[in-house]
């Protein structure tokens, strides 16, 4: 199917998430909270929200906007993605996302399809944004923009992170993860990995994403997620469920950290990460 | 408070229950289902639906006839479960459950209060019945009968059982677990467990529960969820989440098996354990 860079610049009607509590710690435990964690578990005085939630309210309109491009699901692979926070995220209530194709550029052997979408409370006060970027493969070589190069944000050489957070993914993460929205089979069919050409079923990239967010969250804002502004990354390599992911974190400059997450075998898989704290 | 034995034979209002596949993913990730058991993981042709998901959409019902005979439910442990299946529960569906207290005896320290519910499908065909049975602290000597005392169902003596299991639940096992509708915050809340008496939360006895009913689909129905007709069992000992789990069994006659679940120490934690199989 043919990408259709018609729908640049148009908006979605808003798309309406409601959700409770529940959904709230579902989205934790998928993204590897724990017992120490207890306020994104316990809805008691809440529960709070960890801020990488941010993509859950909007993933439907997210997934829309990238259809609606007609770009084959099957063959697209999320590849950036950024959230900013307003203000946390409140435990339970109804939102509204609209999303904007932002650009489909020629990658040659793909297309890259970016996103911009607002999520606004009930009164229309704004809550949080998520830009998304996914390659498409085999739908590159139309002729098109090749767009501008990701500016990069690599660690500072030779520097010691500031600090390092290492956690072992479940086996059946994805599966646990996939229950706050992201129902593509790749991450739960062992034959339609093969037949994407994984071995087998991969962890979702928002699932990384969420690890090295609770990173971020504990020790670049103190355990605080009003202090989160925005956070970035780039999905650099793969991920299975049961893997161990390591999360490092620089401080280059005041609110604003340099961040890089590895699997147990150093394989970077989240790269040109960057957060902005208060 | 005082317990109401007037409510004995009294049956509830039909108590509705409406689920999706989430629902019946999230109840098999709390009982600890492995990605190879993918069929009740993942709704591609289902999902399956785990036997002991029976108690699931029962629970609200339980819990109101629990209510109704005004016992304490800070002062309520779960004694005793069993289950009876007319069919394989689906996967999805309205369901409606009628709850009758059965039974309030006197047990000296404590009362214990029998429930017996009937969940029918939208039709009014009967899905699957629960046996609940619960012995609420500090509410005994009321001058009641003792009850009938439990028949005893032991393992064959010094014959090895015919098959064994052993899982290691998560530190965050109650968490997941409590998404499936027992919100006591005994197994969430450090504050609560202390009070009640315990070091910290512990696990709900329908999670352990949950774990022997997919060691008997698998060692005793060889994975037909068809095959299960009963499964009984004793809440003998106190699980913390975290803690190993280690099911037997033994074929004491063709459709009969006898369970027994212990933890990684050796601590009996379900006794009297019975699951009937075709």
């Amino acid at each position: 199917m043919k990408i259709d860079r018609g729908r640049v610049g148009e908006k979605s009607a808003p798309v309406s998430y409601t959700y409770g509590w529940k959904d709230v710690v579902v989205y934790a435990l998928g993204v590897g909270a724990k017992l120490d964690e207890l306020d994104y578990l316990f809805e008691k005085d809440g529960p709070r929200v960890l801020p990488t939630f941010a993509v859950v309210p909007a993933w439907s309109a997210l997934e829309a906007a990238s259809a609606s491009t007609g770009a084959d699901p099957t063959m697209l692979l999320h590849g950036e993605h950024k959230i900013r926070l307003h203000r946390p995220i409140p435990p339970r209530g109804e939102v509204y996302t609209i999303a904007e194709v932002t650009g489909i550029y020629d990658k040659g052997k793909g297309a890259l399809v970016t996103i911009h979408a607002e999520t606004v409370d009930d009164e229309g006060d704004p809550v949080c944004e998520n830009w998304f970027a996914a390659f498409v493969r085999g739908a590159g070589g139309f002729g098109g923009d090749r767009g501008a190069e990701a500016v990069r944000a690599d660690p500072p050489d030779g520097r010691a992170p500031d600090f390092a957070m290492t956690e072992r993914t479940l086996p059946e993460q994805a599966a646990l993860y996939r229950l706050s929205g992201d129902l593509n089979p790749l991450h739960i069919s062992p034959e339609f990995a093969r037949r994407s050409g994984f071995d087998r079923p991969i962890l979702h990239g928002l699932c990384t994403y969420g690890y090295a967010g609770r990173a971020v969250l504990r020790h670049a804002c103190g355990g605080d997620a009003s202090r989160l502004r925005s956070f970035a990354a780039r999905f650099a390599g793969v991920v299975f469920p049961g893997d161990a992911l390591t999360t490092e974190g620089w401080r280059v400059e005041p609110g604003r950290w340099v961040l890089r997450t590895k699997t147990q075998d150093g394989r970077i898989v989240l790269a040109n990460s960057v957060a902005e704290t208060t």
